[in-house]
C-alpha cells in the first residue's frame, strides 16, 4: 500500500470520506469494548478454578516443617512457597520475602519504607530536599504513580530494542546521587512487549552510581508468562549477574502470580540480596505479624511445583497466543505500509506498543472511545501523563473474547487512519501546502 | 491466707524452701508451654475449617452486583463484604475499606502515610521536628512498636478501670499540637482486659486537641470476642459518638476478623469518616490495585451475616471460657489474700493482666521461663519495654490446651510467691530489717 503521506490532498480527502462512513457503522454498533487494562479474560481466570478445591475441610493446613498455615507468624513466608517462588524467580528461596496479594503494593511499600527510613543505614529519603528515578518510557503506568504520589521527580530514559539507553542511565547515576532509583519491567516490558538484551542487564549489575542508596526496581512481572513454547525470551537473572559484578545489593526485584492464578488472590514475593532483606524485614517486623499463609499453601499444593506452574502458564498461553497474533495480524493487514504508525510483535506478557504519528495518540484513543472502544489513556505510558511526542498507545489485548477483540482492532486501525489523515493535512495546512 | 508482708523472716525462709522444692518438680518436668501471644488454639482454628469448604470450583465466585472476584479492582471491597464488616464495626457499610489479612498492617499503613503525607492536608509528620502520641499503659506491644518504628515519642497514660485517664489525655491534647494520636484498645482492652467505660467514649469523642490532624486510634480488635452469653461488656459506637460530638473525623477504628476466621488468613478493615476514606484512598489507589476479593466473599459466604459470625463466637467463647476461668480460679486459689498480686477478670477478649508487687514481673517471667514456660516478656506491655514499676505481665490463656495452662498457671502462681518472698526479704535487708 501506498504511504498516506504521498497521497494527494483529493485522494486524502476521498479517502477519509469513505474511512467516516466505516467509522459511522462502528458507531452505530453501540459497542462497548474494554481494552484499557492487562487484565486476564473469564477464560484464563477459569483455568484457575482448581485452585478453589485443593484445600477443603479434610485437609491438613500444615507446612512441611510443622507451621499451622491457620495460625500467626511465619513472616517471610511458608518454606515451600519460597521454593515454589524462588523456581519462578529465578532465585534462591531464602532471598525471598513472600507478601500479600500485590507486587505493586510490595513496590510502594519499598518506596515508602526508604522515604521513612532510607535504604540500609543511608538518609531517609523525607529528609532530602531531592530524590529522583530514572523511568524507561514507554513505562507502567502504576510505577510512575507511586514515585510522583512521593513527590519523587521522574526523568524519562528512552527504550531502545535493547531495554533502556544505557548510556544515559550509566551517565546519569554515575554523576547524580539524588538519583535513587530506575523502574525496570525487563521482559515482554510494560507496554513495548520486548526484553532487555544480556548486554542491557550486564550493564545494569555494573552500575556505578553516584548515590549508595540507589536500587534498580526489577518488576519481572512476566517471567514465565510466554505465547510460544520454544521461541521464548530468555533474560539474564539480574540477583546473579549483580553478584557476580560485585554489586549484589544493587537490585530489588519484584514478582507474583496475580498473572497466573488469580489477580486479586495471587501471592506477591520481593527477591534481594541478604542485606536488603535483612534492612527489609527491619521495617516488615512492625508491619504486620504475617502475610496469608493458607494463601501460600493453597498455591503450593496446586501448582506443586515449578513444572506444575509452567504446565498452567501454556494453558494461559494458548488463550493469549491467538489474541496477539489478531492484534498483530490486523495491525499489518490494515496499516502495513501506510507509513502511519509502528507497533510490537512481543513473544509474551500482556502488551503490545503501538507508535503513532507524533501527536495523534490522543485523538485516536478519543476516537475509540467514542465510538464504545476503551483504550489505556493516551500519555499513561509516560511519567506525569505526559507523552513528549503524543504518539504512544498501550494495547491489552487478554480480557476481551477473540470476537470482541478482532472488532476493537478494526476499529482501532479505522480511527489511526482518520486521525492520521487529519494529521496529514493540518501539517499540510500549517505550511501552506493545502 | 495471710500476707507474706505479715510473715516472719524465718517463716517466709522456710515457705521458699516448701516453694522451692516444688518448682525443681516442675524443672523435672521439662515443660515446653508456651503463653507469650494472643494466639488462638488449634481448637479454635478447627472451628473454622468450613471456610476451606464454601468456594469451590463449582461455585460462582462473582459478587451481587455483578463483580468477578477472581480478577483486579474493586480498591475499597467488595460490597458484601463492607456489609458484614460494618456490621461486625456497628458502622454504616460506606464508611468502611476492607483491607488485606492484617489490622496491625492497617495501622501501620495509617501512620506511615501520615509521616510521608500527612493527615487531611496537614503537614507530613516527617517534615515536623517532634511527633508524639499518647500510649495507655498497660497496652499492645505492636502499637508501641509502630511508633517506636517511626521514632514517634511515645507518652504513657495510666490506665484507670474506665479505661485511660482522660483528665491527662484532655489536658495533653489540648495544649501540645504535637501530639498526634492516641492508641486504645477499648473493649477488653489489650492486656487488661477491661472495656472503656461509657463516661471514657464521650470524652474521646469530645476531646478538643491542639493538633488538626490529631486522631484517635481505635483497634476494636476484640468487638465480638465476649466469653458470656449475656453478661457482655458493651461499648458506645465510636464514629457516631465522634459524629454526635461536632466531631467527625477525629477517630480511626480499626478491625480483622483475625480471631474470628483464621489469624493469618482473615480479613481487615478501617472505618472513618467520608473525609478522612476521601483522604486515604488518595494513597490506596496508588498502593493496590485490590485486595483479596476471593477471601472477602470466602468470608461473606462462610459467615452468611452478623448473626452467622455471631453464632461461630459462640462456639470461640465455649472453648475460651474455660481457660479465663482456669486462670483466675488458679490465681484466686494461691494468690488471695497473700497480697503479692493482683489480677484482672475480664468477660471476653484474649488477655488476663497480671500485676505483681513492684520490681518483680521480670524476675517472674525469667523464673517461668526456666521451668519451661514462656509468658509475654516483661515490660513488652510498655511503650520502649519499659514497665516503670516492673510490674505487670500478660497473661495470654488461649493457645495450651486447658491441661497445660492449668499447669502453667500453677507453675505461675509458686514463682510469683517465690519471687515475691526474694522481694520482701531483700526489701527488709536493704532497710536493715533482715
Amino acid at each position: 500500500m501506498q504511504p498516506y503521506a504521498e497521497l494527494s490532498n483529493e485522494e486524502l480527502q476521498e479517502l477519509k470520506k469513505q474511512l467516516s462512513a466505516q467509522y459511522k457503522d462502528f458507531q452505530s454498533k453501540d459497542l462497548r469494548l474494554d481494552m484499557s487494562r492487562g487484565k486476564p479474560s473469564v477464560e484464563q481466570l477459569d483455568l484457575s478454578m482448581g485452585m478453589m478445591d485443593v484445600l477443603s475441610s479434610d485437609d491438613d493446613l500444615t507446612c512441611e516443617d510443622g507451621t499451622d498455615c491457620r495460625n500467626y507468624g511465619v513472616l517471610t513466608g511458608i518454606k515451600e512457597a519460597k521454593e515454589l517462588i524462588g523456581d519462578m524467580m529465578e532465585v534462591a528461596p531464602d532471598n525471598i520475602i513472600i507478601y500479600g496479594n500485590s507486587s505493586l503494593n510490595v513496590m510502594f511499600d519499598t518506596v515508602s519504607r526508604s522515604m521513612t527510613h532510607g535504604v540500609m543505614g543511608c538518609t531517609p529519603w523525607c529528609k532530602l530536599d531531592k530524590v529522583k528515578f530514572l523511568c524507561p518510557v514507554p513505562g507502567y503506568d502504576r510505577h510512575f504513580g507511586i514515585t510522583e504520589y512521593f513527590g519523587i521527580e521522574m526523568i524519562n530514559i528512552p527504550m531502545t530494542e535493547e531495554g533502556p539507553d544505557m548510556d544515559m542511565v550509566e551517565e546519569l547515576v554515575a554523576k547524580d546521587d539524588s538519583i535513587k532509583g530506575i523502574w525496570c519491567v525487563p521482559k515482554y516490558s510494560n507496554p513495548i512487549g520486548t526484553s532487555y538484551s544480556d548486554e542491557t542487564v550486564r550493564r545494569f549489575a555494573r552500575l556505578k552510581p553516584a548515590a549508595p542508596d540507589f536500587r534498580i526496581y526489577w518488576d519481572n512481572a512476566y517471567g514465565v508468562h510466554h505465547l510460544y513454547d520454544h521461541d521464548q525470551d530468555h533474560l539474564i537473572e539480574i540477583l546473579a549477574e549483580c553478584k557476580r559484578a560485585g554489586n549484589p545489593d544493587l537490585v530489588y526485584k519484584f514478582s507474583s502470580t496475580s498473572k497466573i492464578s488469580f489477580p486479586g488472590s495471587g501471592i506477591a514475593a520481593i527477591a534481594a540480596s541478604n542485606n536488603n532483606l535483612e534492612d527489609i524485614q527491619k521495617q516488615l517486623k512492625y508491619q504486620t505479624i504475617g502475610h496469608d499463609k493458607v494463601n501460600q499453601l493453597r498455591h503450593v499444593r496446586y501448582f506443586g511445583d515449578i513444572h506444575g506452574m509452567i504446565e498452567h502458564m501454556r494453558l494461559h498461553a494458548d488463550i493469549m497466543r491467538p489474541k496477539f497474533e489478531a492484534v498483530t495480524s490486523i495491525l499489518g493487514r490494515e496499516l502495513d505500509g501506510l507509513d502511519i504508525g509502528r507497533w510490537t510483535s512481543p513473544k509474551g506478557g500482556y502488551f503490545i506498543a503501538f507508535d503513532s504519528m507524533d501527536g495523534c495518540a490522543k485523538d485516536i484513543v478519543l476516537k475509540c472511545k467514542k465510538a464504545g472502544l476503551v483504550m489505556t489513556g493516551a500519555g499513561a505510558t509516560y511519567p506525569y501523563g505526559k507523552d513528549p511526542h503524543d504518539s504512544n498507545i498501550r494495547i491489552s489485548p487478554s480480557y476481551p473474547p477473540l470476537g470482541d477483540l478482532i472488532l476493537a482492532m478494526e476499529l482501532f486501525a479505522l480511527c489511526v487512519k482518520i486521525v492520521s489523515i487529519n494529521k496529514i493535512m493540518a501539517n499540510r495546512k500549517a505550511e501552506g501546502l493545502a
